[in-house]
């Protein structure tokens, strides 16, 4: 957006004259267009893309920047939008349908040749955020006896209407069953004489069913360097391919979805400046509720302990301090154990592997906590900054103690949390920092006043 | 790591046997391998790569997943090694380099042939993290009047050594100036008679500079669906470029760091399972401790209370409840903030926009837990589950108000200090959940003691 924003709305007069608008945005990269267009109202950046080429326009469209593309189709011409629709590839052409409206869903479909009609259907029965929903069916595939000489040739006359030409499925004659997957440079580099099925090594392609979650789709087309991985069915045949572009813009906005339920609420997704203000404060407002209902069991174990309070009310002053403690390190575990799924470094079975290590780490952090915590109360103390009373090295030791507790406490609990998401079939990155700090926040509440207890029985309590 | 291990550590005779291993592994993905040698002690990895013909050590030594790859070129033999590391792609032997000890680093350097030495040490001097690092210096690249048939046969000549030949540079004959960005499907669709620089549309490439930061570049590669962005120098000259699966890595890691940040540590920059307990606790300890020293002052501030806490007590059994909510609005609205930062939805400058929109946010949000803290006090006294004294209504109504303000300072809180860090040279991913959280425990603290004194005033305090 700001490349050029600025200069399309310092031309005020530019603004009124869709095709003026066209005509400066035709000197742009396509990428930079969506973000021109993205900046304008709805109406005028409608009939701007009405004064493009329809070629022009379809490559607009195509980009994956659009903040609402179906408002902009739904305001074209239905005619001139069938044609851009029917022209864009399938994957995009899917996820504009999916965003449209029941009613302008059926206009524009009835517009559309059958066969484009019924790719549309099929890409839109994969669930959302699964290997079907972001594949598209416009791959290059030829069967295995073709020579490479017929495979270039065959790439020269259909090239300009696939996704990507990079990567090319080797399919079997008879069955079309999925072969191999084999190069653009390979076969470039490979003599015109030979089979197809003899270009690069003889090993079975990666692939990725339909139902595959994208984030898997992701994890594989990074691990192995891929720009393209097959979606197949259960007989073998390609359904599909899903390029390099489309993960990585998954794997942004996976990133973006885990910062923000991490940072306790449902994602946006949708930019955050350009989200309605009601939506915005729905989508934190659950978590928050969520959260607030659960710390009010703070207020009744603080009453439970009120005879504790009222004895020994120099206690309360290391309350905040304890907590937090607690809500910090399990912040600190339940990040590191998030991500470790998400990059699949353990696994569901792991979690025991994940504690023996969060045990003695929290112990540590507690203790190095607890020293600090003694120091400072003995330094207040003994300069006379505050008077925490007669007993002022006990209450130290229950400070220290329970920071000990606490943090080991939060530790194991932060770290665990993503398990217990995960095995009862949430998403493990919902284990947000709020949701841990709330938990460790009672049990911290309730370790520090038995800590007290024990500590400091028949003196202050 | 999980699809191969129980193989190999299944086969324990295997494990004595390096050559055995080696042919094992001779059957797997280039990228299955890797997981296996990880999993494998040190010295049983080298061996087995030792075992390997030099053409696929080569090819497994450039994957980017290994834990460590300096540790296994340096227990092979100086000899093999150098053939190992001058066989790499460029960028990968200077990521090789850069983890090498110094004496190493020196002794594989003087095994190397000079041009090799010369391009390790030119990589090596930029910044980590910079497009410079992490670029290749094997590209395709050509001079302008070329033809598309001398072009294609230049990629067919010299395309094995190249890290990509999708992305083909067309360069000033003369002064080597970048002109032309085209595609190798620009190409081979092309008639083979026309010159290279009139395939493809005449436009400025999307280029970087050396010192451009990684992530930058990654939102260029993503935001313009490129295979590879070109590196050049004040000049216009191509140095290098950086291909899209440096790039997935680079966001993978990015994404990896923020949320462990987030979390409230330094990032581990190893996984977890990988990463020595002390270490790990170094990571930790930094930012707890800091976090721990901050949270002091709220035992400072109740200490100023002190004569409100003895006076009504009843105040404390709403503290945890109170801090915790002004954290948790704050830990949303800055993990919000962070992300439309990285995404570049809003710039430093827009810091303006988003308090604007925080503030109301955060004044229904806290109007909201404010009417829920009240019923659960009114709830709790009326029916006798506690008795709140005869003023509870007064002490519900502090609850309440101090909700709203303490919230509302708490996403205000949060949505600032990304920027406040990225305005003074931080990264604002930095701010964590327990840092917003910290920074709000203490004013929410004053928030509702000065809320409380003005309510409260002339009955209970």
């Amino acid at each position: 957006m700001q490349e050029n924003s600025p200069l399309l709305s310092k031309n005020s007069e530019l603004l009124r004259d869709p095709a003026a608008i066209a005509s400066k945005l035709a000197t742009y990269h396509v990428a930079d267009v969506v973000d021109a267009l993205n900046a304008l109202a709805p109406a005028v950046a409608a009939s701007a893309l009405e004064s493009m080429p329809v070629d022009k326009a379809t490559d607009v469209l195509e980009q994956p920047g659009f903040d609402k593309p179906q408002e902009l189709i739904e305001r074209l011409p239905l005619g001139r939008a069938a044609t851009i629709v029917g022209a864009m590839s399938a994957d995009r052409r899917a996820d504009i349908f999916r965003r449209l409206s029941e009613p302008e869903r059926a206009r524009l479909s009835a517009r559309l040749e059958p066969s484009i009609q019924s790719s549309v259907q099929e890409l839109l029965a994969y669930p959302p955020m699964s290997a079907g929903s972001i594949m598209t069916t416009e791959f290059v595939s030829m069967p295995a006896v073709w020579t490479v000489e017929q495979a270039l040739q065959h790439i020269r006359d259909v090239g300009g209407a696939k996704e990507t030409v990079y990567s090319v499925y080797v399919l079997d004659p008879i069955s079309y069953k999925l072969l191999r997957a084999i190069s653009l440079r390979q076969l470039i580099l490979s003599d015109h004489a030979t089979l197809v099925i003899d270009v690069g090594p003889p090993r079975r392609p990666i692939t990725v069913s339909p139902l595959t979650d994208r984030e898997e789709v992701a994890r594989l087309i990074s691990k192995y360097d891929l720009l393209a991985v097959p979606v197949i069915d259960e007989k073998g045949r390609v359904l599909g391919i899903v390029t390099v572009d489309d993960v990585i813009d998954a794997i942004v906005q996976e990133s973006t979805e885990d910062v923000q339920k991490f940072g306790g609420m449902e994602a946006l997704n949708q930019p955050y400046m350009k989200i309605g203000l009601i939506t915005m404060i729905k989508k934190r407002a659950g978590w928050l509720c969520a959260l607030f209902l659960s710390e009010m069991l703070t207020a009744s174990a603080m009453q439970g302990f009120q005879n504790e309070l009222e004895k020994a009310l120099v206690l309360t002053l290391f309350i905040p301090l304890i907590m937090s403690s607690g809500g910090n390190s399990g912040s600190q575990a339940t990040s590191l154990v998030i991500r470790a799924l998400a990059l699949r470094e353990v696994q569901l079975r792991d979690w025991w592997r994940i504690a023996v290590r969060e045990l003695p780490a929290g112990l540590m952090l507690g203790s190095l906590l607890g020293i600090i915590g003694i120091a400072r109360i003995g330094l207040w103390q003994v300069t006379g900054l505050y008077d925490y009373g007669s007993h002022w090295s006990l209450v130290a030791a229950t400070v220290g103690a329970a920071l000990i507790g606490v943090v080991t406490f939060g530790s194991l609990t932060g770290s665990m949390l993503p398990f217990v998401l995960q095995r009862i079939g949430f998403d493990p990155a919902s284990a947000s920092a709020p949701f841990v700090a709330t938990l460790v926040d009672v049990t911290g509440l309730v370790i520090y006043f038995s800590v007290a207890y024990v500590i400091l029985k028949g003196t202050l309590l």
